[in-house]
């Protein structure tokens, strides 16, 4: 949760000025997002959030992100889209930091996800994938594998704190995952964290997905291992395949994978749980105990990259070659 | 900021099932109080507002608080009210806390306090007053002067670390309180934490007033000096005496003082100064580093202190005898 910039009220009247919104009725923070300073602001036309882009975020990215959010509306997929200003404006300032307004998206995310939220995000992400293919904007993976020696190295001299001997165990995997990571996979413009409380379900059905503010080129079906990670887990820590075989099904019948992305779907989870743990094991050894935001613990992917190295193949996650 | 308490979908809308107010849209917590947990729900009907409450607040007095509110609206006061499920029940059990849903109000709290606003605030808070003249119910001032030696006793190992001497000081201070408190002021229900974040204001004029968690039976006049405390500061800690002078005037305009609350007008301020200075350096050297909330400073309320004592009578806040 994260409010971290205050807004000024009559700022914000002079900043809602410029959309053709209505009057502003009200406007509270919301305690989601850990990038950004998010708010639910109510006019008379309605809800809209107002998002303030604070330092994580590349401000030069911002165009791409919400030009991608924008294409992938018009293509029928169900994702907030910048509000322009009267003057045609989607990316402007306000207390002192980027911010756009974007509408608003009925729907609750799951908190405990079931096989059919694993069904509608499969068929979702699918549909996602699809709809970004012909959008022309392009943004690098900052998280992607070529980032993780990096993250790793920085973890050193604290990592043994979260679990003795975990950097020479990271750093073999590591080794493999980099000799042996898959370079000629179909790839686009990916969601790149696609979690739980990124997808909105309305009566059963997804009826949105958010926080496009890691949206970047890559294979498409890391994008899916990214979902195995994030939707197939129980609270427990065991791999639930029906979820998986679910997910995997669902996304199919929108978008077949190929051979070449079946076989190499176990090291793309692999993966997908090292980028996951090593974000998370450096905000956990670089973040101050009296911080604002209190940071994930990174023993759950510890958890899920050792399930994945001990998988066969994958008709572990319920596909066949 | 604030949301403790994490909402389960399902319970959710299993909850908001009981009320006649649609279907549920969304559900975001905000990151506004520090007492409650609270969550912005969107239905197909408009905005609500849902209120988990957590410990701090004592479950024995929430029908109190409730039937104020409802109380208060009935006679005009612009404050939301519990919404009735369509059995009839107002406090209900969500998420293993007690839980009420309560209508939202349209306004934006004044993060600069003007003149202006703090004539609204003083003109609004003696029609709360008023309005709340033939309300029933009651309940103890547990903040009250009774309570402040056990708090300031409790800080003794640790004040020190705030500012050198301030133990010593305070407890005179509290000797002089307690001697020359008044104890026969016009009183009847009062607010009791009518500070800026819990008034909206809307075109200039106030729109709302909310969280009456702290509401209590109590002389009016000291409800007058807490908003002193809260409105009449300017950031750099000036005593701002047009603002006192403007929220004193419009108070009594609705509801003139007597000769006796005029008189102790200074010592009510500074009682009120004492009150959230006490619980905030409780809350400071209690607070673990590591916690959810950011305690507040009580730096601010020492200085607020050092002005009362040092002002001279009430025509320091432009009254006169």
């Amino acid at each position: 949760m994260a409010v971290y910039t205050e807004i000024d009220d009559h700022a914000l009247v002079d900043f809602m000025a410029a959309y053709d919104v209505g009057e502003v009725l009200s406007c509270k923070g919301i305690a989601e997002g850990i990038e950004n300073s998010n708010f639910l602001v109510t006019t008379t036309s309605g809800p809209f959030i107002l998002t303030l882009y604070e330092k994580r975020v590349d401000q030069a990215d911002l165009p791409f992100f919400l030009g991608y959010m924008d294409h992938l509306a018009s293509r029928g997929v169900p994702c907030p889209v910048p509000v322009k200003t009267m003057d045609g404006e989607v990316l402007r300032v306000l207390s002192k930091r980027p911010a756009a307004l974007i509408t608003f998206l009925a729907g609750m995310w799951p908190k405990r996800p079931t096989a059919d939220h694993c069904r509608g995000v499969g068929e979702g992400l699918a549909t996602l994938h699809m709809a970004g293919e012909d959008f022309d904007g392009t943004r690098a993976n900052t998280l992607g594998i070529s980032a993780w020696r990096k993250l790793l190295t920085s973890c050193e001299g604290d990592a043994d704190h979260v679990r003795a001997g975990l950097i020479p165990r990271l750093n073999d995997v590591l080794d493999r995952l980099e000799s042996e990571w898959p370079s000629n996979l179909p790839s686009g413009i990916i969601h790149a964290d696609l979690f739980p409380d990124n997808v909105f379900f309305r009566h059963g059905h997804l009826s949105g997905i958010i926080d496009f503010y890691f949206a970047c080129a890559d294979a498409y079906a890391y994008d899916i291992a990214i979902c195995l990670n994030a939707w197939c887990f129980e609270p427990d820590g065991s791999f639930n395949i029906t979820k998986a075989r679910r997910l995997l099904a669902s996304y199919q019948s929108v978008r077949p994978l190929n051979n070449d992305e079946i076989a190499h779907l176990p090291i793309l989870a692999q993966g997908a749980a090292m980028r996951f743990l090593l974000t998370r094991l450096y905000d956990w050894v670089n973040t101050p105990t009296d911080a604002f935001v209190t940071p994930k613990n990174p023993e759950e992917y510890i958890q899920k990259l050792e399930f994945y190295l001990a998988v066969k193949g994958p008709e572990s996650y319920g596909l066949d070659l």
